[in-house]
């Protein structure tokens, strides 16, 4: 069995964290951290662990995270960087589900962020955990970045597109729209269900931290330069993202078959058939990427639509995913819950 | 493995009844029937299903049901009394999600569903398939009449006091809010988004099919006549519903050690601890009924407060749970999963 | 034209306020007060009043509230109550849509409410400004304690039946649900959307501050006392309050004529036709209480549904609806928007 | 007063219009036709219209609209250009809300919307009722054609840069977002509560009719051909359109400031500060739209963010508006609701 600690249970990504390892057959939850929620039973914070989740959060400076063969953070940007140097000189695992390790760029990362970063040799270390583009790496890592929310609905809505070189690359747009469980477990008023529901917008169109996340990621794809618009915008349910790409094609190609190849084997990339318009309940609370890929009227434009669950896909269910890989198991082990529809 | 049939599979309760066999250790599924959709991939239907049913619609006519172990009825009310007697003489289990072997008087059946009943004798040997009243009956049945999913939530709620015999039974009130997918998935104006959602409205006050089903329950556990008002009420949620149960106490008791008690050891009632307030998501996805009990004031009025997820427990989690039941199975086989939150 | 000060616009009680004010022929807004967000543009901070209110919140020790014809409180519990005297004097009307002067027995609201009364003696004076109850005692009022939300729906669904004396009273039961936008705009995790959305629960079983509410107005009607349980819940949607309420009969009557009598000539009271079920969409956005009231089976349970906005006839709609009545105005004045469905 | 008809009162549009001009202090509304409800009181189906429209639905055949002065046709597309003729011969004025008269080119008409144009020669005159290029000439017009509710928003968030000519028109992207209203009020599956709530999802990538319509608009603005992508999207909210829209700058502009000098006056176009989002509640219920444009990072790309209610400025509204044109009243009569938020 796998000893697993998780660094900050209380948010949307640390809660669905703890559902899929308390299903997760080869796990043993060791210790979960909270400062603020220190002696509270898990359980009694969210009412849906009862019976599975038998743990109390304990302070982070008490817990004895170095006795874990995994350490997953759940935690705000900033907090991984501090922690992940103790943690990995003692032999365990780092699966960062914030920020810190994912932009390899420190300058680039600290404009974004607002912070000086910590521990900048970890970052060239730690491996971006996109398993459908860097699993082989993320097998002999010692730190994880798992990716962002948008940046996994995105990079694998564009990926085939761009490894191959058919797009135009100056000119990309990626329209992407989130649930509102994106946006955290925080008490903020624009995410209040009173001012959130009923209602459609966007945000960040100036600029937007996932910006450079997947420029950085798109750019390795193609080794060259990427030209990027990215609006994300906020809607009103639960969970999911929904990516809408646009990108002008430079040469023509079969482009079902080219995402069905490069896609091929893939546990949590399904590509849909032709003419498809996947839905964001279709991969609700599963660990999956639905794409389908459009050619409207037979022009030069492509439209991908790239659909996942953001707290699974997005977030938790990748990060479970990269386990299993760290720790040479199948891949789909703990994951095969299937979506919950409607 | 049990050798597995669905007739209608294309309702809410059916494509609930396929995620949850679809997952189930030692399930085959072998047949899932539809009249309109015969030939198209289940999957095609609802893409949640992708790579993990692969079976298509069969016409009800063409299925060879009778080398099933067990038969699904996920159909409108008045199919499976026309189908269930050649299962059971070919040795065929059924399990019942609709109305038709609920109610033992038959007169009191036809007038509520306004239809004449096809076969009165299995509904004098079907049992009513709620697993923490009936276990032992349903392990011995040929037929199952698996609870509707207003009665399970009301019955559960009622039913330590009832049996106890510490109410008042002349004046009994139970007000119940339904989420939208109870009213299954049919091309009706009034459960359409733009209807259903930013609303909330009561419904079927003058009496609704689920009244004489939950009174011919009460009136079991407490072997006595029940004057029982129950409103139903749909609210803009997908699943879940919430009983409220009003009752007068006539001596006093412990209540939380009263439910407790009760409900020690089942798996799929949770008793919540004194003073909760159960919501329908901490059930979301999942076979759990979870229950508080509470007394306002120190009065001698009680208020339960009972939720299910009504796809799960109030329809197809229930009649796996009933399936396992019925080939000596752990009762929780199949029926792990943790709900989805948020 | 009436020169209107709103201390307190930030909350969604204030910002409804100005939505009605500034649509009113008769009102000139004068000074809105934000403790916070003095300086601020409105429309800055609520885009929807942009080009229909110019102007700024201002700090409320700097506004001259003694200018004004009516002063409206949208604040938190217990402002109003100690600004109110000095208004008063100045010959400034008052009107408080929190919860200062809605209970006469002060030791009672200091229980409900946790805090010291700062002045007992202008609760004596205030009127409860329920119009179908008291409009000839608002009519003279210096200041006026808007009903709650909850105490508005269910006050009016019980008055016609409290009044002509022909229920049981000690064992009224009111089960109501309330949108989320009842909770407030606050800054507060349960009414986060991702909490409430696709949910509902109840709360305060054990006790809300609108009990005590309630049972004063029903015992005035009944010059009796009265034995009420109340059960809140919220349900996900933005605006509307559905109360459900449950009586026995003593004697017969004709209940439709009681209730069609009783509100013959209300503005805002909607008596629905025999058999209706009132939806909380049919009030949106406007000043009116739908009921129906209903017999089940012709049993002695009588079962009244009465639906508000609760941000409207609810809080401040109802508010300038007194405010109408103070100035000799007529009462539909500025209220006469027709509710927006779908 | 205006004599006015409605022809097809039973859809969302139709009751958009009802609330809207029952609200109208120059409207007489005459006649309301429905060919499947005739003989019931409209405020039957619509409880939100009790009070306040007394009228009952009447057969289309034995309605005589031709003694109206105006002919709203809330209709399915294809039942105006069969009565126009007869209406415009009686010296009634029509306003269609469906597409029959939005398209010059017949057989682009033809194709899209699947059938014979019945009088091509009405399409001709037909004025498109975009007030804010074509107010002139709706002024004289005899048949309105009024736009789509895409259309409206897209075409009002591109007018001033494709007006002024500094966008390269050969890869604009138009991606809208639309509540489930848009789809009407018909008994279809897929926009069932529980199919759309919690869901998010494109449709008609390969070709949307509101394509050539959006098409056909800004080639005029333009008066040159132009390549559009148009996806639109289904977001789980009644009301409210979002379009995102994307174009590559040819030249420097101040975007702020040419946006501001295009839509200066204009009654129901509000041009939001740099830096906006603006958000679909803040126009809900009222007949606005609200634009803002950016220029992410500086580069050569501009975001247009444009909102409208799909209802309101999409179709009754703007109807409206027409109307007010049409009879030389202040554009604004009976049209200053402010939007209803929360």
């Amino acid at each position: 069995m796998i000893k697993v600690g998780v660094v900050g249970g209380t948010g949307y990504t640390g809660v669905e964290l703890l559902r899929l390892l308390a299903q997760h057959p080869e796990v043993e939850l060791k210790a979960i951290t909270s400062r603020g929620e220190a002696g509270l039973p898990v359980a009694d914070m969210f009412p849906s662990l009862r019976r599975r989740v038998d743990l109390r959060f304990v302070d982070p400076q008490s817990a004895d995270l170095t006795a874990c063969d995994v350490v997953f953070f759940a935690t705000p940007n900033g907090i991984a960087m501090q922690q992940a140097v103790e943690l990995v000189e003692a032999g365990v695992k780092v699966i960062d589900l914030a920020a810190d390790f994912r932009i390899s760029d420190i300058a680039e990362w600290e404009k974004w962020y607002g912070m000086k970063h910590a521990c900048p040799e970890l970052v060239a270390e730690a491996v971006y955990g996109l398993p459908e583009v860097n699993r082989e790496a993320v097998r002999k890592a010692r730190v994880v970045a798992n990716p962002g929310c948008y940046p996994t609905a995105v990079q694998l809505g564009f990926l085939p597109l761009v490894e191959a070189g058919v797009l135009e690359l100056d000119g990309l747009v990626a329209d992407a729209k989130s649930g509102v469980s994106g946006g955290g477990r925080k008490a903020e008023t624009h995410i209040l269900f009173s001012e959130s529901a009923d209602n459609f917008q966007a945000y960040g169109v100036a600029g937007h931290r996932h910006l450079p996340e997947i420029r950085q990621g798109l750019e390795r794809f193609a080794n060259a330069p990427v030209g990027l618009t990215f609006v994300p915008h906020l809607t009103p349910m639960i969970r999911g993202i929904h990516a809408t790409l646009y990108g002008r094609l430079k040469k023509d190609v079969d482009l079902q078959a080219l995402f069905e190849e490069r896609f091929a084997g893939e546990p949590f990339v399904d590509v849909m058939p032709k003419g498809s318009h996947p839905s964001t309940r279709s991969v609700r609370s599963a660990n999956m990427c639905r794409i389908a890929v459009h050619r409207p009227q037979g022009g030069d434009v492509v439209v991908v639509l790239s659909v996942i669950d953001n707290l699974v896909k997005g977030a938790a269910g990748q990060a479970v995913q990269n386990m299993n890989i760290l720790f040479d198991l199948p891949e789909i082990t703990g994951l095969g819950q299937i979506p919950v529809m409607p």
